[in-house]
């Protein structure tokens, strides 16, 4: 399967010729870095000869309705193990319709999923365990893939990063092309120094990674009227699309980084939009 | 502009080996056959010097939100007419994302577009008039350019029809290249037939169309369980959303005409796509 997304240029503000990776137009369901991560897991699930695939996430979680997706494409029987009560929203339903099995789970036992897979699938000889947004070596091989489809060599590679799984995808892929590319990652999280460990379980040269722990905006799914503001502007004047929990963080960082002059004249620098309607499609009502 | 969809290959209750042109994977939010037909209105938009889309849809119409996209894409300003009381939802928060006006006018004033549109932007000379669901000959031409991109010729074309824009240019298509393709269209309103005078508008040579008039399952948006049940079932066999408004119907009906043995055995079928996500959204109580 080949996977490819065209590069856009943006101007906003203080943004001039930004290059954007368009991943979020690679399919309307199995969006942004969704099919990148899960290219290569679908590979190993056919060769061990498994048949059903099992994950995790929240209820507004983009990972969630790309496995159902591709789960119905390739055949597979699909569970996820969804975190907290019990809830309905546009994304559950679109899981359903793609006939995922749905399992809600609180919290605290949310948190061992490893004791929550075995516990209800260790007798399944089919199953198959997928970590929550797909984090694994298949999906690190998948989103170096970005590299490859890359016209030219950029100065500076911004991605935003929740696991840490596609900043540790383009790190290798930065790696193995031997490029002298600068990787900017923008935790979502609050504290997000720990994503450079994440990172470090699957690429151990970190040469050219460089952090921004300052633009979490609060924490994970956290926003300000700052950033909703940034949004509006941003979608209505470039008619791109940023999610408030993922790429609205990085597209605001490129922008406040190239006010402060961070970036050298002329420097070429590449955005990988990661996708994320169903983000934009949960905050409704604060982006009203 | 290059626009390009991919045929997959569907099997499901009495479907055998139907080929789909996926026009819903075009993109995310102008989904569907809406950049077929947005494309050649943006050439006429920019050949007269307009910089403002003004077009017409209800409150879940995929119309509105491929406009909205496609003008901020393009740097135009863009206003909508939305038919009824003043709503909040999905649909229309993606259009004000992208920059989209919305005014709200009742059915009532809402049938008669053509004084809408100059008593709001008559003195306008940037305006130009987008129909409802963009009809128009340029959507006609857009939705022919759908027969260039097959690899084969086929015996059966489906599609669904709300005002009959994509049919015509579909029947366009089968004319020009001089296929004797059978065009099936299935009216996804209660009294179809005006279907034929609304194609009439654009294809006078109507030998290869055939109207199925039997499956709007009670009218414009109108569903059935029946329906609703044939949406999850097919939507989980085959990886493939379907929506109630439009292309549930068509496929119904394709699998209905199937069961009763109407096509000879190894016909050549193929089923156009026309997307619809949007659809699904907004009928999402009924679907869960």
């Amino acid at each position: 399967m080949t996977i490819y997304s065209p590069i856009h240029i943006v101007n906003f503000k203080s943004i001039d010729n930004l290059s954007v990776k368009r991943d979020d137009l690679i399919d309307p369901y199995i969006s942004g870095n969704k099919w990148r991560k899960l290219k290569h897991i679908l590979t190993a699930v056919n060769l061990k000869q498994k048949h059903h695939l099992v994950t995790f996430g929240g209820a507004y979680s983009n990972h969630l309705i790309a496995t159902a997706a591709a789960a119905s494409r390739n055949k597979l029987k699909a569970t996820a193990f969804v975190r907290g009560e019990k809830v309905e929203n546009e994304m559950l339903l679109l899981c359903k319709l793609f006939g995922m099995t749905l399992i809600f789970v609180d919290r605290e036992r949310y948190k061992n999923k490893k004791e929550l897979f075995s516990s209800h699938f260790g007798n399944d000889e089919s199953a198959y365990f997928i970590d929550e947004g797909g984090a694994s070596n298949e999906a690190v091989i998948g989103c170096a893939e970005i590299l490859d489809e890359l016209p030219e060599v950029y100065d500076h590679i911004f991605c935003a990063a929740g696991t840490g799984t596609t900043a540790a995808g383009l790190l290798r892929g930065i790696n193995t092309h031997q490029l002298n590319t600068k990787l900017h990652v923008i935790p979502v999280l609050k504290g997000g120094e720990f994503i450079k460990d994440e990172i470090g379980k699957y690429e151990e040269n970190q040469g050219n990674l460089i952090l921004h722990t300052d633009y979490h905006f609060g924490g994970y799914a956290k926003t300000t009227p700052e950033l909703i503001n940034f949004i509006k502007c941003f979608t209505a004047q470039t008619g791109m699309l940023i999610d408030p929990v993922y790429t609205a963080k990085m597209f605001y960082a490129i922008n406040d980084m190239a006010q402060n002059e961070y970036f050298k004249p002329n420097a070429k620098i590449l955005a990988i939009h990661t996708g994320g309607l169903f983000g934009i499609l949960g905050m409704k009502e604060k982006l009203s």
